[in-house]
Protein backbone atom coordinates (compact mmCIF):
# COMPACT_ATOMS: atom_id res chain seq x y z
CA UNK A 1 0.00 0.00 0.00
CA UNK A 2 1.39 3.40 -0.85
CA UNK A 3 0.16 5.80 2.18
CA UNK A 4 0.38 9.07 3.14
CA UNK A 5 0.54 11.23 6.59
CA UNK A 6 0.34 14.32 8.06
CA UNK A 7 3.29 13.22 10.76
CA UNK A 8 2.66 16.80 12.84
CA UNK A 9 1.09 14.86 15.77
CA UNK A 10 2.98 12.05 15.75
CA UNK A 11 5.59 10.58 17.44
CA UNK A 12 7.37 9.06 14.17
CA UNK A 13 6.58 6.10 12.13
CA UNK A 14 7.84 2.99 13.67
CA UNK A 15 5.59 1.71 17.10
CA UNK A 16 6.93 2.09 20.42
CA UNK A 17 5.56 1.84 23.92
CA UNK A 18 3.67 4.78 25.35
CA UNK A 19 3.56 6.64 22.24
CA UNK A 20 1.24 7.66 19.66
CA UNK A 21 2.91 6.47 16.03
CA UNK A 22 2.05 6.43 12.73
CA UNK A 23 2.62 2.50 12.65
CA UNK A 24 0.55 1.81 15.50
CA UNK A 25 -2.49 3.96 14.31
CA UNK A 26 -2.36 1.43 11.07
CA UNK A 27 -2.24 -1.83 12.93
CA UNK A 28 -5.17 -0.70 15.55
CA UNK A 29 -6.98 0.44 12.40
CA UNK A 30 -6.00 -3.28 10.43
CA UNK A 31 -7.39 -4.63 13.71
CA UNK A 32 -10.24 -3.39 14.03
CA UNK A 33 -11.04 -4.13 10.29
CA UNK A 34 -9.79 -7.75 10.63
CA UNK A 35 -10.33 -9.08 13.84
CA UNK A 36 -6.42 -10.06 13.66
CA UNK A 37 -3.37 -8.33 14.63
CA UNK A 38 -1.86 -7.56 11.01
CA UNK A 39 2.24 -6.24 11.94
CA UNK A 40 3.41 -3.95 9.30
CA UNK A 41 7.12 -3.36 7.49
CA UNK A 42 7.26 0.00 5.86
CA UNK A 43 10.13 1.31 3.46
CA UNK A 44 10.98 4.49 5.78
CA UNK A 45 10.94 4.85 9.55
CA UNK A 46 10.11 8.32 9.56
CA UNK A 47 10.75 10.41 12.71
CA UNK A 48 8.60 12.78 14.61
CA UNK A 49 6.72 15.28 12.88
CA UNK A 50 8.05 13.84 9.62
CA UNK A 51 5.53 13.94 6.97
CA UNK A 52 5.31 11.24 3.96
CA UNK A 53 3.15 11.21 0.37
CA UNK A 54 4.29 7.94 -0.55
CA UNK A 55 5.84 5.45 2.15
CA UNK A 56 5.21 2.25 1.58
CA UNK A 57 4.11 -0.49 3.97
CA UNK A 58 3.18 -4.18 3.05
CA UNK A 59 1.27 -6.33 5.62
CA UNK A 60 0.21 -10.30 4.91
CA UNK A 61 -3.48 -11.21 5.27
CA UNK A 62 -5.19 -13.94 4.29
CA UNK A 63 -8.64 -11.88 4.57
CA UNK A 64 -10.57 -12.24 1.38
CA UNK A 65 -10.50 -8.61 0.62
CA UNK A 66 -9.33 -7.98 -2.78
CA UNK A 67 -6.19 -6.48 -3.45
CA UNK A 68 -7.28 -3.08 -4.83
CA UNK A 69 -10.17 -2.51 -1.73
CA UNK A 70 -7.69 -2.65 0.99
CA UNK A 71 -7.34 0.97 0.79
CA UNK A 72 -10.80 2.16 0.86
CA UNK A 73 -11.55 -0.77 3.98
CA UNK A 74 -8.56 0.80 5.98
CA UNK A 75 -9.24 4.36 5.23
CA UNK A 76 -12.73 3.81 7.22
CA UNK A 77 -10.82 3.08 10.35
CA UNK A 78 -7.90 5.47 10.08
CA UNK A 79 -7.87 9.39 11.61
CA UNK A 80 -8.18 11.66 8.83
CA UNK A 81 -4.20 12.31 9.34
CA UNK A 82 -3.41 9.06 7.69
CA UNK A 83 -4.74 7.72 4.58
CA UNK A 84 -3.92 4.94 2.04
CA UNK A 85 -3.81 6.29 -1.85
CA UNK A 86 -3.06 3.04 -3.35
CA UNK A 87 -3.32 -0.83 -2.42
CA UNK A 88 -1.98 -3.65 -4.55
CA UNK A 89 -0.98 -7.60 -4.03
CA UNK A 90 2.81 -8.35 -3.95
CA UNK A 91 4.60 -11.32 -3.65
CA UNK A 92 4.97 -13.00 -0.45
CA UNK A 93 8.96 -12.17 -0.36
CA UNK A 94 8.46 -8.55 -0.67
CA UNK A 95 9.86 -6.07 1.27
CA UNK A 96 9.50 -2.94 1.02
CA UNK A 97 12.32 -1.48 2.71
CA UNK A 98 14.76 -4.23 1.69
CA UNK A 99 13.35 -4.60 -1.67
CA UNK A 100 13.46 -0.45 -2.71
CA UNK A 101 15.97 0.72 -5.36
CA UNK A 102 15.63 3.83 -4.55
CA UNK A 103 14.21 6.92 -2.73
CA UNK A 104 13.26 10.37 -2.99
CA UNK A 105 12.41 12.76 -0.03
CA UNK A 106 11.96 16.94 -0.26
CA UNK A 107 12.79 19.48 2.72
CA UNK A 108 10.72 22.40 2.48
CA UNK A 109 12.14 25.59 3.20
CA UNK A 110 9.21 28.81 4.09
CA UNK A 111 11.56 32.46 3.42
CA UNK A 112 8.64 34.90 4.36
CA UNK A 113 6.34 35.92 7.79
CA UNK A 114 3.17 36.44 6.45
CA UNK A 115 1.13 33.05 7.03
CA UNK A 116 3.68 31.08 8.62
CA UNK A 117 0.90 30.20 10.77
CA UNK A 118 -0.34 27.99 8.41
CA UNK A 119 3.19 26.31 7.12
CA UNK A 120 4.93 26.24 11.15
CA UNK A 121 4.26 22.30 11.02
CA UNK A 122 5.05 21.69 7.37
CA UNK A 123 8.10 24.20 6.48
CA UNK A 124 11.00 25.07 7.93
CA UNK A 125 10.31 28.58 8.49
CA UNK A 126 13.20 30.71 8.02
CA UNK A 127 12.97 34.27 7.17
CA UNK A 128 16.80 35.03 6.75
CA UNK A 129 18.34 36.41 3.84
CA UNK A 130 20.01 33.56 1.94
CA UNK A 131 22.10 33.24 -1.05
CA UNK A 132 20.43 31.00 -3.33
CA UNK A 133 22.33 30.99 -5.97
CA UNK A 134 25.22 29.29 -3.21
CA UNK A 135 23.18 26.80 -2.18
CA UNK A 136 22.28 25.73 -5.82
CA UNK A 137 25.54 25.29 -6.38
CA UNK A 138 26.35 23.53 -2.74
CA UNK A 139 23.78 20.54 -3.95
CA UNK A 140 26.00 19.39 -6.45
CA UNK A 141 28.80 18.71 -4.18
CA UNK A 142 26.29 15.95 -2.79
CA UNK A 143 25.91 13.73 -5.95
CA UNK A 144 27.65 10.73 -6.38
CA UNK A 145 29.10 8.62 -3.99
CA UNK A 146 30.59 9.22 -1.51
CA UNK A 147 31.15 8.72 2.77
CA UNK A 148 29.09 10.76 3.98
CA UNK A 149 29.51 10.35 7.90
CA UNK A 150 29.84 13.89 7.96
CA UNK A 151 25.92 13.68 6.95
CA UNK A 152 24.72 11.41 9.98
CA UNK A 153 23.66 12.27 13.23
CA UNK A 154 26.27 11.24 15.69
CA UNK A 155 25.86 8.15 17.83
CA UNK A 156 24.18 6.04 14.54
CA UNK A 157 25.13 2.53 14.72
CA UNK A 158 25.87 2.33 11.17
CA UNK A 159 29.07 0.80 10.01
CA UNK A 160 29.02 1.82 6.22
CA UNK A 161 28.76 5.62 5.60
CA UNK A 162 29.05 5.36 1.87
CA UNK A 163 25.88 6.12 -0.02
CA UNK A 164 25.14 7.31 -3.43
CA UNK A 165 23.19 10.38 -4.25
CA UNK A 166 21.44 10.30 -7.74
CA UNK A 167 19.95 13.46 -7.70
CA UNK A 168 19.93 16.77 -5.46
CA UNK A 169 18.39 19.96 -6.53
CA UNK A 170 16.83 23.08 -5.14
CA UNK A 171 14.14 25.00 -6.86
CA UNK A 172 13.11 27.90 -5.85
CA UNK A 173 9.49 29.06 -6.26
CA UNK A 174 8.34 32.22 -4.32
CA UNK A 175 8.61 32.33 -1.15
CA UNK A 176 9.20 28.47 -0.76
CA UNK A 177 13.28 26.55 -1.39
CA UNK A 178 12.20 22.62 -2.20
CA UNK A 179 15.33 20.26 -2.26
CA UNK A 180 14.51 17.26 -3.89
CA UNK A 181 17.08 14.61 -3.30
CA UNK A 182 17.44 10.93 -4.38
CA UNK A 183 19.07 8.06 -3.22
CA UNK A 184 19.08 4.37 -2.72
CA UNK A 185 19.40 5.08 0.80
CA UNK A 186 20.05 7.62 3.32
CA UNK A 187 21.85 8.11 6.55
CA UNK A 188 20.63 9.22 9.59
CA UNK A 189 19.35 12.51 9.11
CA UNK A 190 21.52 12.62 6.60
CA UNK A 191 18.67 14.98 4.85
CA UNK A 192 18.25 17.13 7.76
CA UNK A 193 21.72 17.80 7.88
CA UNK A 194 22.43 18.50 4.02
CA UNK A 195 19.54 21.16 4.13
CA UNK A 196 21.01 22.84 7.35
CA UNK A 197 24.78 23.05 5.67
CA UNK A 198 22.72 24.30 2.64
CA UNK A 199 21.46 27.30 4.52
CA UNK A 200 25.11 27.87 6.11
CA UNK A 201 26.03 28.44 2.33
CA UNK A 202 22.67 30.48 1.74
CA UNK A 203 24.12 32.48 4.94
CA UNK A 204 27.77 33.08 3.90
CA UNK A 205 29.58 31.10 6.71
CA UNK A 206 30.98 29.29 4.44
CA UNK A 207 31.42 29.25 0.37
CA UNK A 208 29.20 26.34 -1.51
CA UNK A 209 32.52 24.50 -2.45
CA UNK A 210 33.23 24.14 1.01
CA UNK A 211 30.91 20.78 1.28
CA UNK A 212 33.68 19.03 -0.76
CA UNK A 213 36.01 19.54 2.15
CA UNK A 214 33.18 19.07 5.27
CA UNK A 215 32.24 15.22 3.08
CA UNK A 216 35.73 14.85 2.77
CA UNK A 217 36.09 15.66 6.90
CA UNK A 218 34.12 12.51 7.96
CA UNK A 219 32.59 14.55 11.07
CA UNK A 220 29.67 15.37 11.99
CA UNK A 221 31.26 19.03 13.87
CA UNK A 222 31.96 19.92 10.11
CA UNK A 223 29.03 20.07 8.86
CA UNK A 224 25.55 22.33 9.29
CA UNK A 225 22.67 21.91 11.98
CA UNK A 226 20.19 19.40 11.45
CA UNK A 227 17.29 20.99 10.14
CA UNK A 228 13.82 20.62 12.18
CA UNK A 229 11.82 18.08 11.05
CA UNK A 230 8.60 19.26 9.97
CA UNK A 231 10.22 20.07 6.77
CA UNK A 232 10.86 16.58 5.73
CA UNK A 233 8.97 14.65 3.38
CA UNK A 234 8.73 10.85 2.04
CA UNK A 235 7.85 11.69 -1.67
CA UNK A 236 8.52 8.47 -3.61
CA UNK A 237 9.91 4.76 -3.14
CA UNK A 238 10.55 2.81 -6.25
CA UNK A 239 11.41 -0.95 -7.09
CA UNK A 240 12.97 -2.81 -9.50
CA UNK A 241 11.03 -3.21 -12.42
CA UNK A 242 9.30 -0.04 -12.22
CA UNK B 1 -2.75 45.26 15.07
CA UNK B 2 -3.26 43.43 11.81
CA UNK B 3 -3.05 39.42 13.10
CA UNK B 4 -3.10 36.21 11.46
CA UNK B 5 -4.16 32.99 12.41
CA UNK B 6 -4.47 29.33 12.12
CA UNK B 7 -7.92 28.68 13.33
CA UNK B 8 -8.14 24.80 12.87
CA UNK B 9 -7.83 24.13 17.09
CA UNK B 10 -10.15 27.36 18.03
CA UNK B 11 -13.77 27.33 18.62
CA UNK B 12 -13.89 30.79 16.33
CA UNK B 13 -12.92 34.70 17.62
CA UNK B 14 -14.93 35.60 20.11
CA UNK B 15 -14.28 35.09 23.99
CA UNK B 16 -16.93 32.61 25.25
CA UNK B 17 -16.97 30.79 28.74
CA UNK B 18 -15.22 27.25 28.63
CA UNK B 19 -14.23 27.77 24.78
CA UNK B 20 -10.72 27.80 23.21
CA UNK B 21 -11.05 30.82 21.20
CA UNK B 22 -8.47 33.25 19.10
CA UNK B 23 -9.64 36.52 21.46
CA UNK B 24 -9.01 34.55 24.66
CA UNK B 25 -5.14 33.42 23.89
CA UNK B 26 -4.97 37.58 23.04
CA UNK B 27 -6.21 39.08 26.15
CA UNK B 28 -4.21 36.27 27.98
CA UNK B 29 -1.48 37.15 26.18
CA UNK B 30 -2.12 41.08 26.67
CA UNK B 31 -2.35 40.11 30.36
CA UNK B 32 0.88 38.30 30.53
CA UNK B 33 2.76 41.52 28.93
CA UNK B 34 0.88 44.27 30.48
CA UNK B 35 -0.25 42.71 33.77
CA UNK B 36 -3.63 44.42 32.80
CA UNK B 37 -6.50 43.05 31.73
CA UNK B 38 -7.01 44.79 28.09
CA UNK B 39 -10.04 44.07 26.31
CA UNK B 40 -9.98 43.58 22.02
CA UNK B 41 -12.26 44.76 19.54
CA UNK B 42 -11.94 43.41 16.26
CA UNK B 43 -13.10 43.72 12.57
CA UNK B 44 -14.77 40.44 12.35
CA UNK B 45 -15.51 37.18 14.54
CA UNK B 46 -14.80 34.10 12.71
CA UNK B 47 -16.39 30.74 13.47
CA UNK B 48 -14.66 27.77 14.35
CA UNK B 49 -12.45 26.35 12.64
CA UNK B 50 -12.23 30.04 10.24
CA UNK B 51 -8.77 30.81 9.45
CA UNK B 52 -7.11 34.86 8.99
CA UNK B 53 -4.58 36.23 7.27
CA UNK B 54 -5.62 40.13 7.75
CA UNK B 55 -7.84 39.92 10.91
CA UNK B 56 -7.58 43.68 12.96
CA UNK B 57 -8.02 44.02 16.19
CA UNK B 58 -7.25 47.27 18.17
CA UNK B 59 -6.65 47.92 22.06
CA UNK B 60 -6.70 50.53 24.11
CA UNK B 61 -3.12 50.56 26.20
CA UNK B 62 -1.55 53.49 28.42
CA UNK B 63 1.46 51.15 28.33
CA UNK B 64 4.81 52.67 27.04
CA UNK B 65 5.50 50.09 24.03
CA UNK B 66 5.71 51.99 20.97
CA UNK B 67 2.75 51.75 18.53
CA UNK B 68 5.34 49.65 16.17
CA UNK B 69 6.78 47.22 18.85
CA UNK B 70 3.44 45.63 20.15
CA UNK B 71 3.62 43.09 17.49
CA UNK B 72 6.81 41.55 18.61
CA UNK B 73 6.09 42.08 22.44
CA UNK B 74 2.54 40.48 21.67
CA UNK B 75 4.22 37.47 19.43
CA UNK B 76 6.34 36.47 22.46
CA UNK B 77 3.63 35.71 24.83
CA UNK B 78 0.78 33.61 21.77
CA UNK B 79 1.30 30.43 20.86
CA UNK B 80 2.57 29.83 17.10
CA UNK B 81 -0.68 29.34 15.57
CA UNK B 82 -1.44 33.10 16.38
CA UNK B 83 1.10 36.10 14.63
CA UNK B 84 0.57 39.38 14.48
CA UNK B 85 1.53 40.88 11.86
CA UNK B 86 2.17 44.65 12.05
CA UNK B 87 0.30 47.19 14.49
CA UNK B 88 0.42 50.77 14.51
CA UNK B 89 -1.45 54.11 16.69
CA UNK B 90 -4.85 54.49 15.64
CA UNK B 91 -6.98 57.44 16.90
CA UNK B 92 -9.07 57.03 20.44
CA UNK B 93 -12.19 56.50 18.75
CA UNK B 94 -10.98 53.95 15.79
CA UNK B 95 -13.72 50.81 16.01
CA UNK B 96 -12.11 47.80 13.69
CA UNK B 97 -15.53 46.44 12.64
CA UNK B 98 -17.54 50.16 13.21
CA UNK B 99 -15.07 51.72 10.83
CA UNK B 100 -14.27 49.06 8.03
CA UNK B 101 -15.42 49.98 4.55
CA UNK B 102 -14.33 46.81 3.02
CA UNK B 103 -13.48 43.27 3.71
CA UNK B 104 -12.23 40.62 1.39
CA UNK B 105 -12.56 36.73 1.98
CA UNK B 106 -11.22 33.88 0.12
CA UNK B 107 -12.82 30.27 0.37
CA UNK B 108 -10.13 27.57 -0.86
CA UNK B 109 -11.78 24.08 -2.09
CA UNK B 110 -9.33 21.25 -3.14
CA UNK B 111 -10.25 18.98 -5.77
CA UNK B 112 -8.12 15.67 -5.37
CA UNK B 113 -7.67 13.35 -2.83
CA UNK B 114 -3.79 13.55 -3.15
CA UNK B 115 -2.46 15.15 -0.28
CA UNK B 116 -5.48 15.73 1.29
CA UNK B 117 -3.98 15.05 4.58
CA UNK B 118 -2.18 18.47 4.53
CA UNK B 119 -5.05 20.18 3.58
CA UNK B 120 -8.07 18.72 5.94
CA UNK B 121 -8.18 21.76 7.94
CA UNK B 122 -7.39 24.62 5.40
CA UNK B 123 -9.70 23.63 2.17
CA UNK B 124 -12.76 21.81 1.73
CA UNK B 125 -11.59 18.62 0.38
CA UNK B 126 -13.91 17.58 -2.24
CA UNK B 127 -12.94 15.58 -5.23
CA UNK B 128 -16.20 15.59 -7.14
CA UNK B 129 -16.60 16.16 -10.78
CA UNK B 130 -17.34 20.30 -11.15
CA UNK B 131 -18.18 22.22 -14.18
CA UNK B 132 -15.83 24.91 -13.11
CA UNK B 133 -17.03 27.30 -16.38
CA UNK B 134 -20.40 27.11 -14.48
CA UNK B 135 -19.49 28.38 -11.18
CA UNK B 136 -17.38 30.95 -12.87
CA UNK B 137 -20.43 32.17 -14.61
CA UNK B 138 -22.39 31.40 -11.46
CA UNK B 139 -20.57 34.62 -9.56
CA UNK B 140 -21.04 37.15 -11.51
CA UNK B 141 -25.05 36.88 -10.09
CA UNK B 142 -23.84 37.81 -6.54
CA UNK B 143 -21.91 41.31 -7.64
CA UNK B 144 -23.69 43.98 -7.22
CA UNK B 145 -26.73 44.77 -4.22
CA UNK B 146 -29.01 42.69 -3.51
CA UNK B 147 -31.54 41.01 -0.27
CA UNK B 148 -28.81 38.06 0.40
CA UNK B 149 -31.68 36.57 2.79
CA UNK B 150 -31.63 33.30 0.82
CA UNK B 151 -27.72 33.36 2.02
CA UNK B 152 -28.00 34.15 6.09
CA UNK B 153 -28.23 31.45 8.01
CA UNK B 154 -31.73 30.42 9.11
CA UNK B 155 -32.02 32.14 12.76
CA UNK B 156 -29.91 35.47 12.06
CA UNK B 157 -31.25 38.05 14.02
CA UNK B 158 -30.10 40.50 11.42
CA UNK B 159 -33.37 42.82 10.76
CA UNK B 160 -31.72 44.01 7.15
CA UNK B 161 -30.63 41.42 5.01
CA UNK B 162 -29.25 43.90 1.58
CA UNK B 163 -25.41 43.59 1.06
CA UNK B 164 -23.16 44.92 -1.75
CA UNK B 165 -21.26 42.79 -3.50
CA UNK B 166 -18.26 44.47 -5.01
CA UNK B 167 -16.25 41.95 -6.19
CA UNK B 168 -17.13 37.72 -6.46
CA UNK B 169 -14.30 35.93 -8.47
CA UNK B 170 -13.62 32.45 -8.73
CA UNK B 171 -10.16 31.38 -9.13
CA UNK B 172 -8.95 28.36 -10.71
CA UNK B 173 -5.09 26.78 -10.55
CA UNK B 174 -4.07 23.42 -10.71
CA UNK B 175 -6.34 21.52 -7.83
CA UNK B 176 -7.67 24.58 -6.10
CA UNK B 177 -10.33 26.78 -6.68
CA UNK B 178 -10.66 29.84 -5.20
CA UNK B 179 -13.15 32.10 -4.10
CA UNK B 180 -12.20 35.75 -3.93
CA UNK B 181 -15.39 37.68 -2.72
CA UNK B 182 -15.23 41.83 -1.51
CA UNK B 183 -18.02 43.40 0.23
CA UNK B 184 -18.31 46.12 2.67
CA UNK B 185 -20.30 43.47 5.02
CA UNK B 186 -21.56 40.15 4.91
CA UNK B 187 -24.43 38.24 6.59
CA UNK B 188 -24.25 35.54 8.72
CA UNK B 189 -23.03 32.13 6.67
CA UNK B 190 -23.25 34.00 3.61
CA UNK B 191 -20.12 33.31 1.91
CA UNK B 192 -20.08 29.57 3.27
CA UNK B 193 -23.38 29.39 1.56
CA UNK B 194 -22.51 30.84 -1.56
CA UNK B 195 -19.91 28.64 -2.01
CA UNK B 196 -22.08 25.75 -1.44
CA UNK B 197 -24.36 27.28 -3.59
CA UNK B 198 -21.83 27.52 -6.61
CA UNK B 199 -20.47 23.58 -5.61
CA UNK B 200 -24.39 22.69 -6.66
CA UNK B 201 -24.06 24.79 -9.78
CA UNK B 202 -20.82 23.13 -10.53
CA UNK B 203 -22.43 19.49 -9.75
CA UNK B 204 -25.37 20.44 -12.19
CA UNK B 205 -27.98 20.55 -9.58
CA UNK B 206 -28.94 23.47 -11.54
CA UNK B 207 -27.50 26.16 -14.12
CA UNK B 208 -25.53 29.28 -13.05
CA UNK B 209 -28.90 31.82 -13.72
CA UNK B 210 -30.65 30.10 -11.53
CA UNK B 211 -28.53 32.02 -9.09
CA UNK B 212 -30.53 35.00 -9.60
CA UNK B 213 -33.77 33.20 -8.65
CA UNK B 214 -32.40 31.91 -5.73
CA UNK B 215 -31.25 35.40 -4.16
CA UNK B 216 -35.34 36.63 -5.43
CA UNK B 217 -36.94 33.98 -3.40
CA UNK B 218 -35.21 35.32 -0.08
CA UNK B 219 -35.51 31.97 1.43
CA UNK B 220 -32.35 29.93 3.21
CA UNK B 221 -33.81 26.66 1.91
CA UNK B 222 -33.28 27.84 -2.09
CA UNK B 223 -29.76 28.03 -1.96
CA UNK B 224 -27.14 24.98 -1.61
CA UNK B 225 -25.45 23.69 1.62
CA UNK B 226 -23.28 25.60 3.87
CA UNK B 227 -19.64 24.80 2.84
CA UNK B 228 -17.59 23.57 5.57
CA UNK B 229 -15.74 26.50 8.10
CA UNK B 230 -12.14 25.22 7.07
CA UNK B 231 -11.89 26.88 3.61
CA UNK B 232 -12.77 29.98 4.87
CA UNK B 233 -10.24 33.07 5.10
CA UNK B 234 -10.55 36.71 6.49
CA UNK B 235 -7.87 38.19 3.47
CA UNK B 236 -8.19 42.23 4.55
CA UNK B 237 -9.78 44.50 6.25
CA UNK B 238 -9.76 48.02 5.00
CA UNK B 239 -10.70 51.37 6.21
CA UNK B 240 -11.57 54.63 4.79
CA UNK B 241 -8.42 56.81 3.59
CA UNK B 242 -6.85 53.23 2.62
Amino acid sequence: MVIEYDGSLYHGFQIQANAHTIQAELEEALLRLTGERVSITAAGRTDTGVHAVGQVIAINSELGIPPEKWGAALNSCLPPDIRVLSSEEVSADFHPRFDAVRKKYAYLLYRQRQREVFLRNYAWCNDEKLDIEAMKAACNYFVGTHNFKSFCAAGSAVKNYERRVESCVLHHQGPYLNLEIIAAGFLYNMIRIIMGTLVEVGRGRYPAAQVEKIIAAQDRKAAGVTAPPQGLYLLQVDYSGE
